[in-house]
């Protein structure tokens, strides 16, 4: 029996991939009403800091995994230290829930990450202000400033043009707070390399994949996309890599930047990802099945695309807040449109599901993709160049 | 919201089917640990005959369908009449249940059947056995003679050599018992024809497979088997004619017999079926989730398969009572195996899961599929020649 921290739709798809396997999977869901919780046959309530609440759902499974990273890591090392099996470990969940020290961590490891300065909050605005005005000094403005913790989908990050724009935000933002600096890196492209990987090391990798990010949140990916083969290649090896050197256990996502001359790690998901949704139609073994088989320390599963071309792209919520469960037969009337909906409450710019479709051209896949979305009433987004026939009205 | 009157693994895997497309289902279910309600977000409970339980599954959904066919019809079109939709509709339902009227209506139509005669339980013992003798006399020894009703699996069928044989199971069956009486047909192979259609009359076909029945029940299914396309084709075009018969909504299964000269039909069966299974992988879109999509009126997806060569191998029972669930982790070691549990109470003999792999050749994707299912536990069958390294030890 699995455990799962949190019930969004990563442990909606859990579930989904447990269920042919035969193997139990208990949810600890914030409400019943959760993502994750509406199709699960066994839920615990409670919120993933709750200590008594990860206890009673420790206690009823062999393994517990996570649908993200909000959690408290002191109260899952005290299970681990009791001999609760967590997976992935809270060594690699530190790493995963602090960009600062994955940087620093990635770093050291070798790992090309961009150039970084952390602002600990031990040190005192002033200070703080002139490490920025330095590290700007350095690489040019702008500069990129994120919140170490608890960012994500574009919250917690900040494009800094001037020293007086970094002031406010510092002084805008709770006491404590950790920040990571980088230099606006110029891409070509961003990446995502999938693996999973196994408590004893086996690992394993899906083809690497594009993905088109707007305002930080991602709204499609490609497979194989526009990449060469060999960039690809290289991005596979190097998810591996860092699979390896934050010992992760289960599937671990590294969204990487390609720059046209080499590739960045910019940051890490050790848990299924947004971008590899794509697998669950369009891979022979799907991310959420092999991070369950990696948990369970089972044999991995083949991770070969199952189509030539694959395109995924996000749901989100209408302008006009319409659910989109309400378009379902206008999606499915797209030819070869998997549609998944997660069946979270409606709002607009909500992420509420995505639409895979498999085929045998990238460009067809992608239109295909789009058009089904939108019918399900995804807004076009600024700053995307859509397919042809799927501009904006 | 659909309601699944049943809960064994065809509810089981209606629901993860369900889960993506963001419906909830709820089952009607004997028992808490049946295997689709182990699954299940919501569960009533109740014996699919039960006017009350099925009133108040009934009161909840939108649609009601079935995971087999051992329900009461007057209940069912007691709630029809009320406005109740009840898809496949009890109309069909009365054909899908009993082998007699189905016969008669299929025939009546034009479709091509095995000679038959139906031994109806108003008329005595002697005239019954007279019956079976002028029978056996026009098409020859042996007859087989089924219950019309309530057989599967190999259950209520005889191969009856000589007249002494039926009297004993004519006197062996509770009063009241109908029979089909048809001559064994001489057979090449045993396909089945899938399609699932909508109340409009839409309707998509898969692939034509050929099945492997030993003693009468479905041990493996091949896609697209030793077929000739000709044939094949043949085969699909009147499982679309049979649905069209029977007014189909929902998954049809056609089983046939091809002679080598003509097709016959043999049963049908309205709703997914055994020899469908393949398609969670090996289609674009699956049984359970176009049954789904068909009983709610929505657009039908895509059946092309995703490979050229899919297997599909029933898991069963090992003589020791082992739970194949322990064995997960070797069947997961076979390269490309689908593993699929039903999580049933193991029983020697019982089936209690399958394994689809899908490739580019038919003889790796049934070795391996077999492979699986043998790590699993599943005895060898007597009667079926298993691919090289796969034989009897």
């Amino acid at each position: 029996m699995v455990g799962v921290v949190g019930a969004g739709q990563l442990a909606r798809m859990l579930l989904e991939a447990a269920v042919p396997l035969g193997i139990d999977v208990v949810v600890l869901a914030e409400r019943p009403d959760d993502a994750g919780a509406r199709a699960a046959a066994h839920v615990v309530l409670g919120a993933p800091d709750d200590r008594r609440a990860i206890g009673n759902l420790a206690e009823q499974v062999d393994v517990v995994t996570f649908d993200h990273e909000l959690v408290d890591l002191a109260i899952l090392a005290e299970l681990e230290a009791n001999g609760v099996a967590i997976r992935p470990a809270t060594a690699t969940l530190e790493l995963a829930v602090d960009k600062g020290w994955m940087r620093h961590r990635l770093a050291g490891a070798g790992v090309r990450v961009p150039p970084f300065a952390v602002l600990d909050p031990a040190d005192g605005p002033r200070s703080r202000l002139a490490a920025i005005g330095d590290f700007a000094a350095e690489h040019g403005w702008p500069v990129v400033l994120k919140t170490c913790r608890g960012g994500y989908d574009g919250r917690g990050v900040w494009r800094i043009e001037r020293l007086d724009q970094a002031a406010e935000i510092l002084a805008g933002t709770p006491e404590g707070t950790s920040f990571l600096l980088e230099p606006l890196v110029a891409i070509r492209s961003e990446l995502a390399a999938l693996v999973a990987r196994r408590p004893g090391g086996d690992t394993v990798s899906w083809p690497v994949v594009e993905t088109a990010q707007v305002g930080g949140v991602c709204r499609e990916v490609l497979v194989p996309g526009g990449l060469e083969a060999s960039v690809a290649e290289a991005a596979g090896r190097l998810g591996a890599r860092v699979a390896q050197v934050v010992g992760a256990v289960g599937v671990l996502a590294v969204e990487l930047f390609w720059t046209g001359e080499e590739l960045l790690v910019n940051e890490i998901a050790a848990r299924p990802h947004n971008s590899g949704h794509w697998t669950i139609e369009g891979a022979e073994t799907s991310q959420f099945e092999n991070h369950l088989r990696a948990v369970l320390d089972l044999p991995l599963g083949p991770t070969d695309p199952t189509a030539p071309a694959v395109a995924s792209v996000n749901v989100f919520g209408a302008d006009d807040g319409t659910d989109p469960a309400a378009h379902l037969g206008a999606a499915l009337a797209v030819d070869g449109a998997h549609v998944h909906l997660y069946q979270k409450a409606p709002r607009p710019g909500r992420k509420l599901g995505h639409v895979t479709v498999r085929g045998t051209h990238g460009s067809s896949v992608r239109r295909r993709a789009w058009e089904a979305a939108r019918a399900l009433g995804t807004p076009v987004p600024a700053g995307l160049t859509l397919p042809p026939g799927q501009e904006a009205a």
